[in-house]
């Protein structure tokens, strides 16, 4: 990542060229001081993380959905987890229980709009051909699209923000406080998350994965799902709950066609993506669960991370920003090596 | 746009559901006082601007680039609109020289990177199969990546942001102060510009069309340019020039296969996109060039637009975000009618 916007492919610049970018000190000369070594980027902090700053994300909180082959005949698979506790859980519940009666299968992504979402589930949904849905799904109310802040957590907010302090001093401190849509922003447990007073909310960053829904008051139910494919659109939070994000294949869904009717829909249902299975990955044989890990935000190496977003120092920048908007800051994800 | 996120195609409600979601009072019934009629959406609010609020777009300021036909056959056409002076001037008089000598003709989209960037020019740049570039291009410093801010603009901000103003009270005042790129970001003559002390900027927001350039303090000549296709990458501002944005046929550079090499390159050259040409409209015969508008952002139909864009109160809403960040507020273009 040395040279974001490069003119030429990187795998034409000499690989020495490359070391001498993002690698190790540089030499000595004529016994003169050392230059210092150029700052890593923040995939370069990431990927020099300690094992035990990546956490195993658990089987259950893992679907895999897989489509139809794209026109090159390629296998299009992609991984979505779930969000954790406490938030969307009645929604997260309803998606378990979807994906073990095996709702998905067969249905299709219909709709595509640009800078927005791409959205799947059942085209025919509330006509006479919908299809059957499973027992035991929850209904949720509009209350549920946020959750109160706990009373650790307004102490700690309130002594941030009432410091002012310009730069996290902490490890779990990483937060961004010039928000248009909230007063202060944190991470937790591998997520963005958005505060405000007493209440805290999940994020509409790009991947994220949200319950589509009708007019209010319906909060929806999760068969049908979106996911963000442009700028956040972070008027949406509060306002839809969010279950998951994307967290592999996210080029599956992004690359679609746009669709040409209003909102993206994909009118001719020659244009749908079929959905070959929506899997959760604790059901999945053992052999076949693919185990993948995000880099804690309670990390030491997160801090930096984070940090490091918001300043970049590598060679290729000229001005650090001095901050970051909270999708700015991806949480870093790889599969278990 | 009612219905952002319905679980069903818009088309499959029936019309005078939707009309009572969108337009006019609602009936009074048995003599008691009628419900006021449901708030516009941002969409509505520009739809409903005075023709005197709509600002042509100089057929100089208009690259069309057509690319040639994608699988199913169908013409691409993409429209940029030039950064208007004060920013990247040198860059924009060298782009103008490049499509009057149609150094892009015949050249290729060569990479698309997920979630940030579609890239196109000369894939041989910089090797000796590199295309030859026409005369008279300008060099460019870091320097010109930011302008400064004129008096009556320092004068400007310091009211507006000594007075810590929740609101914009006058038409040409839209403006985001909870930014953390910049200390306040203000419209003008149609584009997002970030401001900070005593320097202004161009903005990175989905769309936004900028200058690849190698190394520091390399800064590109406008041969090769990319447009954003993710979440805005902010980190970029004031570190690569800003040299216009995508008005229209957007679609045909963010929905491109993501290339499968490092930073999304297509390596295999079959993976290329082919462009046909690029011509400035005023190159072109009066009978091809596109007109098309931009709404005024010094107008009081953009402040409400504006408005409506950080506090969505049209039904689907349950919460108004109070606040937007500027790419969130993408300034309306249409057809001239």
């Amino acid at each position: 990542m040395a040279c974001l916007l490069a003119m030429k492919p990187l795998h034409l610049i000499p690989l020495i060229a490359l070391m001498s970018l993002s690698a190790g000190p540089i030499a000595a000369q004529d016994g003169k001081k050392q230059a210092p070594p150029p700052a890593p980027s923040p995939g370069e902090i990431a990927a020099a993380a300690p094992a035990t700053d990546w956490k195993d994300i658990a089987a259950d909180d893992l679907l895999v959905m897989t489509l139809a082959p794209g026109t090159e005949g390629k296998p299009r698979k992609v991984l979505i987890q779930l969000m954790p506790a406490p938030f969307s859980q009645g929604w997260v519940s309803n998606i378990r229980t979807f994906a073990k009666a095996h709702y998905w299968d067969g249905l299709t992504i219909y709709r595509v709009q640009d800078n927005y979402v791409t959205q799947w589930g059942d085209p025919e949904d509330d006509d006479a051909k919908a299809r059957k849905k499973p027992d035991g799904l929850k209904e949720m109310a509009e209350s549920d699209y946020t959750a109160p802040l706990s009373s650790a957590e307004k102490t700690e907010l309130a002594d941030v923000y009432n410091l002012g302090r310009p730069k996290p001093t902490k490890a779990h401190e990483v937060f961004v406080a010039r928000d248009p849509y909230a007063t202060i922003d944190i991470f937790k447990a591998g997520w963005p998350i958005a505060t405000q007073q007493n209440a805290k909310w999940p994020i509409h960053c790009y991947g994220a994965v949200g319950v589509a829904r009708g007019q209010r008051p319906n909060t929806g139910d999760g068969s049908t799902l979106y996911a963000v494919i442009g700028h956040a659109p972070r008027h949406l939070d509060r306002n839809i709950a969010l279950a998951g994000r994307v967290i592999e294949g996210m080029e599956f869904l992004s690359s679609l066609p746009r669709g040409p009717n209003a909102q993206g829909f994909y009118e001719d249902a020659a244009m749908r993506v079929p959905i070959v299975s929506v899997h959760l990955a604790s059901e999945l044989p053992a052999t076949e669960r693919p185990h993948v890990q995000y880099l804690s935000t309670e990390s030491a190496t997160f801090l930096k991370y984070a940090d490091a977003r918001a300043n970049r120092r590598d060679p290729f920048f000229l001005v650090p920003a001095g901050g970051a908007d909270i999708c700015n800051i991806p949480v870093p994800i790889r599969r278990k090596p």
